[in-house]
C-alpha cells in the first residue's frame, strides 16, 4: 500500500474541505456505538455484552429471518423503489394508505428527508434538550438552525429531563419548519402523554411539520399514551416515523417508515433516493409485521427487565429516568465517559450519555438497553464491581 | 381503511406542500424502472424479461450469495457505522487508504453526499447532457444551479453524444463547486479515454470536485480506458465512485464506494447518515470483491453480448451510440415510450430514453441492458415484430 499518497497533498486537502459548505464542515459527525469486534481486539475479550445501542436482546423476528432464509434472492435485481408489498403490508397492518407512506433506510434516513425538504439556511428546527442526536445533525447539514429547548429540570416531580411542550411551543417561531419530538424519547425514556400531545398538536402552526419520532412506541402500553398514526388523521402537519429496528430486531437491515399527509410524502419523494431501501429489508419488515408472538414476548420481557432494573437502582439508591422504552438511564454520579471505560474493561458495553468531565445535565448519566434477567444481572453486577472503585477513587482525590 | 383520511384536508395539504423549498418541490422525482411483477399484472404475463436496469444477467456474485446464506446473520445488531471490514478489503483490492474511502448505499447515495457538503443555493454543479439522471435530481434537491453542457453531436465521428470536455471545462465558472462525468456514462455508454480526462483535470480549477462515476468500468477493457481509482493519486480533487449494483450483480443490497482525499471524505462522512450500508451489504459486497472469476465471465458475456447486438443493429441499419458499458442504446427512429409500450405487450422491458414525442437529442432511442445471448435473440426478436409495425402505422398516418 502507498502510505504516502496524501501526504504531498495535505495542503490542497486543506483547500477542497474549504470548499465545504461552512455549516457542513462544523458538524461533528455522529459517534456510533462501538461494534463488539473493535472493543474485543482493543481489550482481548471474548465474552462480550453490549447494551448500548436499544438492540432488541431477543434477536431477530424469526418471522423475518425465516423468510428471508427461505427465499430466493435475486440479489442482481434493483429493490422496488416504490416499496410496494410493505406498504400493502403496511395499510392492512394500520389502516393507512399508500399515499401516506415513505419508506427510508432506516427511520434515520426519514428524518433526513423532513429536513432536506423543509429545512435551509433562515429556516430553523424546535427540539428539546437531550433529544436524539440526529435531528441536530439532519438541521445542520441543511444550513438551518438549531433551536434546542431547556429539558424540564432535573427535580421535576414526575418526568425529569423530559420535553418541556409549553416552552416548545413558545420556542416556535416565524422560522420554524420542522419540530423533532421522540415518544418515548431516545436517549431518556420519557414521554409526553395523549392530553398534553393534542393539546401541543393542536397549539402548534398548521404550517409547522411536527415530526413525532415513535422508534420506541411499540414497547409502551398504557391507555393515555397516544398513537401517533391515530392523530395524524387529525393533524395534516404531523409527520410519523416507525423503525423496524427496535422492537422488530431488524437493525442491521435499515428500514423504517413514515406516515404523514400524502401532499407531504410526496414532497419527500422527491429528495428520497429512488432504491433508498434494499431489497431483503423490504422482505424481511413486512414478515415482522406480522410476528405478533414475537412482538409480545419482546415487549413482554422488555418489561420485565425494566422493571427489575428500576428496582435494582432503586434499591442502591441511583436516580435513573423514568423511561417507557427498551433502555433505562441512570444517574452515575461521576462522569459517564469514567464509567463507559471501566465497564468496558469488564466486556460490557454501555452507552455514555457524557464524556470523561462533569458538564451539568445528563454528563453524568449512562444509558444501558434493557438485556435479558441475565444481561441485566450481569450489567448491574459490573457497576457493583467498578462504581464504589471509581467513587472512592474520586472521594480519594477531593 | 378509511379512503377519506385525508379528503378533507386537500387545502392543509397544499397549505404544507407550500411550505417545502421551492427548488424541492420543482424537483420531478426519479422514475425507477417498472418491476417486473407490476408489468406482469398490468399485462396478464408470466415471462417476462427485463433488460432496463442494467443487472447482470448471469445473477449475483455466487461468493457474495453463498457467503451471506453461511452467515448467522444477528439482524437485530446495527451494522458497522464505520465499514471496518469492507473497506479493509477494498484498501487490499485496490492498494488505498482507508482514511480515502466513503462507503455509500449505492453510488446513488455517495453521489448525493457530494451534492450536499459541497453544493447549495448560489453554487452550481456541471455535467453533460444525457448523463446520469442522478446528477441533476442530487444536484437540485440542493438548490444549486444544474449546468448541462451540451454533448458532442449525433455526427460526430467517433463518439456521438459522448461528453463534451473542452466544453464542460469552459461551462465551470467562480460558482461551480462539482463537476460529474460518468466513464462509461449512462445512459449512453460512450467514454472519455486516459489521455483526454487527464488532460481535463489538469484544466479544472483544483478548488472545483469531479465526481469520476465509474459505475460501469468494470465491464472495460481497453488498454487506453482510465482508471480513476489511479488518478485519484495525482488529482486530490477528484472523487472517483464505483459500486456493486451492476458486474458484481448486488443491486438489491445497495452498496457502492468513493475514494477521495482524507480531507474530502471527512466532509462526506459528515453528511452520510451513520448506519447507510446495511449488514448483508457489507458483507456481501466484500465476498463479490474477490469473485474473480464470475466478474471474469461477466465481463466477457458482456462482451460477447455487446459485440452481438451491435452487429444485429448495424446488419438492420439502425444506429447504436457507441458502448463500452453493460448496455446499448439504439436509435429506433420513432418515440422512444412508444416502443417502450410495444415491446412491454411482448413481455420485454427496456429503458426508453424519451416519452411518446420526438424532443430530439436521445428521445427516439431506447437502452437495452446486454442480457446473455437468449435474452438478447429475444429482445431483437421482439424489436423485429414490433418496429415494421409501428414504422408502418407512422408511415399510414403521415
Amino acid at each position: 500500500m502507498n502510505n504516502s499518497q496524501w501526504s504531498d497533498s495535505a495542503h490542497e486537502g486543506e483547500i477542497l474541505a474549504g470548499q465545504a459548505l461552512d455549516y457542513v464542515r462544523a458538524i461533528s459527525p455522529y459517534v456510533t456505538g462501538k461494534p463488539i469486534d473493535a472493543v474485543a481486539r482493543e481489550f482481548g475479550l471474548t465474552d462480550i455484552l453490549k447494551l448500548a445501542s436499544n438492540e432488541n436482546p431477543l434477536g431477530a423476528s424469526p418471522r423475518a429471518t425465516e423468510t428471508l432464509r427461505a427465499q430466493n434472492w435475486d440479489l442482481n435485481i434493483y429493490p422496488d423503489g416504490g416499496g410496494y408489498a410493505l406498504k400493502a403490508a403496511l395499510v392492512q397492518q394500520f389502516d393507512l394508505e399508500p399515499s401516506g407512506i415513505v419508506l427510508g433506510n432506516g427511520s434515520n434516513d426519514l428524518l433526513e428527508m423532513v429536513a432536506r425538504a423543509y429545512l435551509a439556511p433562515g429556516r430553523n428546527a424546535v427540539f428539546s434538550a437531550y433529544a436524539f442526536a440526529v435531528y441536530a445533525l439532519a438541521t445542520q447539514a441543511t444550513g438551518a438552525q438549531v433551536k434546542v429547548v431547556p429539558a424540564l429540570p432535573p427535580e421535576h416531580p414526575t418526568m425529569p429531563f423530559g420535553a418541556d411542550l409549553p416552552s416548545m411551543l413558545r420556542a416556535i417561531d416565524a422560522e420554524t419548519h420542522v419540530v423533532f419530538l421522540a415518544n418515548p424519547n431516545n436517549p431518556t425514556g420519557t414521554w409526553v402523554d395523549q392530553d398534553a400531545l393534542e393539546a401541543f398538536l393542536r397549539a402548534v402552526p398548521p404550517t409547522v411539520l411536527v415530526v413525532l419520532d415513535e422508534a420506541y412506541s411499540e414497547y409502551v402500553d398504557r391507555p393515555d399514551f397516544p398513537d401517533g398514526l391515530m392523530l395524524c388523521r387529525q393533524f395534516p402537519n404531523l409527520v410519523v416515523t416507525r423503525t423496524f429496528s427496535k422492537i422488530y430486531g431488524l437493525a442491521a437491515l435499515r428500514v423504517g417508515f413514515a406516515v404523514a399527509h400524502p401532499a407531504v410524502v410526496a414532497m419527500l419523494d422527491r429528495v428520497r433516493q429512488p432504491f433508498n431501501v434494499n431489497h431483503l429489508a423490504l422482505i424481511a419488515a413486512e414478515a415482522a409485521l406480522q410476528d405478533e408472538d414475537f412482538l409480545a414476548h419482546s415487549r413482554q420481557v422488555n418489561a420485565v427487565g425494566l422493571r427489575f432494573l428500576q428496582q435494582a437502582f432503586q434499591t442502591r439508591g441511583m436516580a435513573t429516568i423514568p423511561s417507557l422504552a427498551n433502555f433505562i438511564t441512570v444517574l452515575v454520579g461521576i462522569p459517564a465517559g469514567i464509567v463507559f471505560d471501566a465497564l468496558l474493561r469488564e466486556g460490557v458495553i454501555i452507552r455514555p450519555l457524557g464524556g470523561r468531565v462533569d458538564t451539568g445535565g445528563i454528563s453524568c448519566h449512562i444509558r444501558i438497553t434493557i438485556g435479558t434477567q441475565a444481561q441485566n444481572e450481569r450489567v448491574l453486577a459490573a457497576l457493583d464491581r467498578v462504581l464504589p472503585q471509581l467513587l472512592g477513587a474520586k472521594g480519594g482525590s477531593s
